[in-house]
């Protein structure tokens, strides 16, 4: 038997987020809050709602404070919102909002030419935002983008991604998410560097994100899960991208991964018609074809209802 | 270290036939030979070149003959063509094509419906093929379709399948490709009928075909060779389809396997560059955007390069 099948992981919805902030079209408050209780309603019990960034630099995001007060929060589900200062914390605050996520990249070029320090130590300047949230009673997790490869660099030393977490974990964060937004990592990378974490962090809650710029995102999830992880994050019909990298569009799509995974026997507690139906609603909204295999050729265990 | 790395695979070069077949525009025979030439100085060991089918039938492959007269042969590379009869044998020979393949699907009830017999009734009736094929020295490999689900069946039970493999060593074939032209597979379902196969038939040279309709192509490849397989099929530009699939359209592309396969650690022994440059050409000769992340994306190791 497959090392993956019989096994159960939970899946992040980050469509909210990382998908629709990359998107032309702003969608509307109210269109944002009903694709994410959809999300809920079909299974998802993390969700990542928006981002709490300056409203100039992302706008479509600039809402998530209102759809975080509009949202019917389901018992039991995560509702968490990205964050990058002493600000965006005090928004969340503000709104209700009590998981947050910072996010440092693992690119030491980049790092060094734009904050002049190295992405350890713009984590350790992260100390005094976990400290208020604390007293805020709002939990903090972190993630390492580039973690798997970078544009700057011609590779990311996996020392660099563990001077990073050790960094978070002396800032008291425990949750973290390694990110290949850019769309590099390969699965017998992934499986290597997650065997790696798993021993050297088994205190660590880890996450991992894939987009699907070169085919691999269902690949490196099975990769991830064969190490053991179990934490994935995914969006609802693909949508999303990299700002910085030029064809790096595509979160690996939510309803892709919940027909692979049902299709290998690994469990997600989600419902994969709502999935692709949710899906479906996003391209309809964003008013274009997404990555998403699901939207173009619907169930491989379908087919015969479809021909009916 | 993953269940791959390491490992060697051989790829089979498929777009010829299984690729160019589903196209709309018919490529000239000099497109043609050019296009295998090139996959050949690639580094590809194995290619499908075309069928001896009726040029009715499949117009696109009319010229098979000549392209197989007008080829430079590579020494130590495999040019095969599917045959379907007696009539594609005499063909065979002909044009000097020394390695054929015939074809069943694992769809009982398409068998039935169409030809009265079960598949593996359908292969023994191959015999005299393979007897004929031994007096002019042309060896005979098996593929069987839809091995891993069906339109027309809510399952293919490994039985079946089994059966069917059974029927072919019956009749002196014991080369067998599992085939997913409907693009129905799953990694986890890949590895059990692998493992199942390595057992029941340690004495065939097996093969897998993927196509990849559902985003799982390259995952199910590294779940074949996870189960010890080594050989796969795969085509330039991802071009293909199914002719009886609506949606199924693309074989896994060549490029995009190379490329995967080159960052898990895994030797194809083909050069990815020049797969990348083969598969542009396709896709200019067709005439339309193909599946192929490569085309779309580029190499995940390039992305510094291309910024320069």
């Amino acid at each position: 038997m497959s090392l993956y099948t019989g096994k159960t992981i939970t899946l992040c919805e980050v469509g909210p987020r990382d998908g629709l902030q990359n998107e032309q079209k702003i969608l509307s408050t109210d269109e944002k809050v009903c694709l994410i209780e959809r999300a809920v309603s079909s299974g998802f019990k993390v969700v990542e709602v928006g981002s709490f960034m300056s409203p100039k630099a992302v706008p479509q995001m600039a809402d998530t404070d209102e759809v975080f007060r509009r949202l019917t929060k389901a018992p039991g589900v995560e509702y968490r919102a990205l964050i990058a200062n002493m600000k965006g914390l005090e928004r969340a605050a503000d709104c209700g909002c009590v998981k947050t996520k910072l996010n440092v990249s693992a690119s030491e070029t980049h790092n060094l030419k734009n904050l002049n320090c190295t992405p350890a130590e713009s984590v350790a300047r992260f100390a005094p935002i976990v400290e208020a949230a604390k007293e805020k009673k709002i939990e903090v997790s972190g993630s390492i983008s580039m973690a798997f490869g970078s544009p700057w660099d011609s590779e990311i030393p996996v020392s660099t991604v563990c001077s990073i977490i050790d960094a978070y974990l002396a800032a008291g964060v425990t949750e973290i998410s390694l990110s290949d937004a850019s769309g590099q990592a390969y699965p017998g990378q992934v499986y290597d560097i997650c065997e790696e974490m798993k021993k050297r962090y088994p205190e660590v809650k880890f996450w991992l994100h894939f987009h699907n710029t070169r085919g691999l995102g269902i690949a490196n999830i099975l990769a991830g899960i064969e190490a053991g992880f179990t934490n994935f994050d995914s969006a609802f019909a693909g949508v999303g991208g990299c700002p910085f990298v030029p064809g790096a569009t595509g979160n690996v799509a939510s309803e892709d991964v919940v027909h692979a995974m049902k299709g290998c026997g690994v469990h997600t507690g989600i419902d994969l018609d709502m999935a692709i139906e949710t899906a479906r609603r996003v391209a309809e909204a964003v008013g274009h074809p997404t990555d998403s295999s699901m939207l173009r050729a619907g169930r491989a265990d379908r087919i015969l209802l479809r021909k009916e």
